[in-house]
């Protein structure tokens, strides 16, 4: 039976005029081909209910149809009217949906101080579905559906990815999705994860270690300065396929850091930290916080993360973290010396076990022939030393300031890693 | 003459995947909107020639079609090839072409000291063009081209961004898209941003006044806690379309605070700190920095932003944000009180004007019946006094964050753009 065929719908005109980037269509393409279901494609649309229709009638066509958005209260959330009037049914009030839609609405009307009366209507909307269609669950207040037609599904989920996110997991426990899911032929994937060689370097690694051959599908790609290399083999193809990804690795044996993508670098930071009873403190300059939110992002840092300075001005760098008049007067805020100063100053501040620090330039001012915009110093300082990187990082501000963090994440899984193989090592 | 009809499509098996976000399609489509021609749709496509086939035929079938990728020297960079075959032409080899991509390439092979040998057949098939399609100039070894056909205008741009926002502008100068660019007919865009009223309460304001009507089209949106409304006229609209808004914000005069969507909440606060030569400071728990981070995106922060303490552990509460001990105790570390204390502490420590502190259960673990996930406390301490807000927030850890930090900046509008007043009023 030939592979099921997939596309994701992704509503909203805020999409379809630039005016935002989606989450929605990047999540439902990797869980999808998570699961062998890769998208033949991905569609955003608008909310024009002709262009709304005529991608809903082409998503009737396809084995699955993963829509996200719409579901809202307001007159331009049209999906549910658009597909029941596409699938040739028509819209009947679901009781029971009413019923939680209408508990959770009396919730936030009580809560914002407004009378029911501002949602009743949007709760008769919201608990409207095509005749024939079943409930997935609510998010908020705004229900997720699933509808089949002659043996073809169409989920659709709530725009919010958050609410998405949530309601994702009974879509795929439904039996007409698992069915789906059944019948797809998912590839073996492999993942390599490296932080420092250059993308071309490992592309050429990849075609001396012979490529893609035997049905292997191979892709390289580079994010947030690491390199992440998926090898996929169908059937029969897992010897060349362990045979590959073991010359990758040895082309490569102290860059390579993970076998998966479970967990971003700030994760497993967080847990050689804690298998160590390791505790954890930042000092920020250029990156105004974005460590302290990666490590904060993972449930249950608190145990290990202390907290730490956003130091964006020399005055703070001095008064919060004790960084020498004369380091700043000497070399500048963006240097060697303060950053490793910065470091010392969040350790003993925090008495934490390691501090972390950044200072750079991020732009798209103040930066000098000397000192140019993208250059940042990282120090990391713990009890078992120090260790320290610098750089001109390419890009604009954003780029150089996501980079910066992860180019610190990295320094400090290097130091927390290395001290553990440290201890094992004294250990044995 | 009806408006035109324009797609996008953007090609890559990456972002099929969901490996990759994609950055083209939100520029085109704003570039394209600006202009008029905000697009029915945008469609991201892989690289299998049978997928991306079939969204070139209909690529084919609108006024016009700009597809970004695949144009590279590689056999999976397949839009030329297959765009040549959906139009019915054969590809020939454009000598000018070939001779300015041979150049570039001879520079690039003498540099990697590499034969021209290696790029000769890259060349050949980067320089080869569907019959009758014109170069529109090259970024790097790619080409950008367009191709019409009875009167349609197929224009291709190379996929890595920074090519395609080089070439971009070459597209827009050429007459067969400048003539479609002439029968677009703009709408007359107003937009209106609320803080405060709930999505179906707009709903039912904008109901109250009107809704959509005389060829008025509405769009409202909730983001991050605030609510816009676009409210688009097409011509003669003007009048009906400035009446609605009007109805709209005498619906809501305490909650609008934007008429236009130029600026965040940050740049906001920043401009109105800015223009009154007051500095401010930030003290975040459960928010990690999110809030250090917002302000800091904004080049030139740095004159306001003094710095801030992420205080994510008790200890740091009390040692770095001076919290009594006797406040934790008695209230807890999620409290009005603890809230408060952080927000003096910041102030104080960092001889800021203005100081913004967050405290809450960002969840999934933490909560309590009394205190549950969601629960956040912001307050603002300023000389002209203080400010509090607190709140239950939905969503899982990720959106409780950002709301909390959304709610926090929110608050730091209130009471800076109300001292502003204040302060004008004292003037007059």
């Amino acid at each position: 039976m030939a592979q099921p065929r997939v596309v994701v719908l992704v509503t909203g005109s805020e999409l379809v005029r630039g005016d935002r980037r989606d989450a929605n269509g990047p999540f439902l393409a990797a869980e999808l081909s998570r699961l062998g279901l890769e998208p033949a494609r991905v569609v955003i649309v608008g909310d024009r209910p002709e262009d709304l229709s005529s991608v809903l009638r082409e998503g009737l066509q396809v084995d699955l149809c993963v829509v996200s958005g719409g579901l809202g209260p307001t007159h331009d959330d049209r999906t549910v009217e658009v597909l029941a009037a596409a699938a040739g049914t028509s819209l009947v009030v679901d009781g029971d949906l009413e019923r939680q839609i209408e508990e959770f609405s009396r919730g936030i009307a009580e809560r914002l101080g407004r009378p029911y009366a501002d949602f009743a209507a949007g709760v008769r909307k919201q608990a409207s579905l095509p005749e024939g269609a079943v409930s997935l669950g609510l998010a908020g207040s705004a229900p997720a559906l699933l509808l089949e037609r002659e043996g073809r599904v169409v989920v659709v989920l709530p725009g919010p990815p958050a609410e998405l996110r949530r309601l994702w997991p009974s879509a795929l426990e439904h039996p007409a999705v698992k069915a789906i899911v059944e019948r797809a032929q998912p590839p073996q994937r492999r993942v390599l994860r490296f932080f420092g060689p250059s993308e071309s370097a490992v592309a050429r690694a990849l075609a001396e270690a012979g490529g893609e051959h035997d049905g292997l599908e191979v892709t390289v790609c580079a994010r947030d300065l690491e390199i992440h290399v998926d090898v996929f083999s169908g059937e029969g193809g897992d010897e060349s396929a362990s045979a590959l990804v073991g010359r990758l690795r040895s082309a490569f044996p102290e860059e390579l850091f993970a076998l998966d993508d479970e967990r971003g670098v700030e994760e497993i930071v967080l847990e050689a930290c804690r298998s160590e009873g390791l505790t954890l403190a930042t000092a920020e300059s250029c990156t105004g916080g974005m460590i302290g939110v990666r490590l904060t992002d993972v449930p249950g840092s608190s145990e290990v993360y202390l907290g730490g300075v956003i130091a964006y001005s020399d005055d703070v760098k001095r008064r919060e973290l004790d960084v020498p008049d004369e380091v700043l007067q000497q070399h500048g805020a963006v240097s060697a010396e303060t950053a490793a100063a910065m470091a010392q100053g969040a350790r003993v501040r925090f008495a934490a076990d390691i501090a972390v620090s950044v200072t750079g330039i991020a732009g798209p001012g103040g930066g000098t022939h000397e000192k140019p915009v993208g250059l940042v110093y990282i120090a990391v300082e713990s009890s078992r030393g120090m260790a320290a990187r610098s750089g001109v990082l390419p890009g604009d501000r954003e780029a150089i300031r996501v980079r910066a963090t992860a180019l610190a994440l990295h320094l400090l899984r290097t130091v927390v890693t290395q001290s553990a193989t440290h201890v094992r090592d004294h250990a044995v």
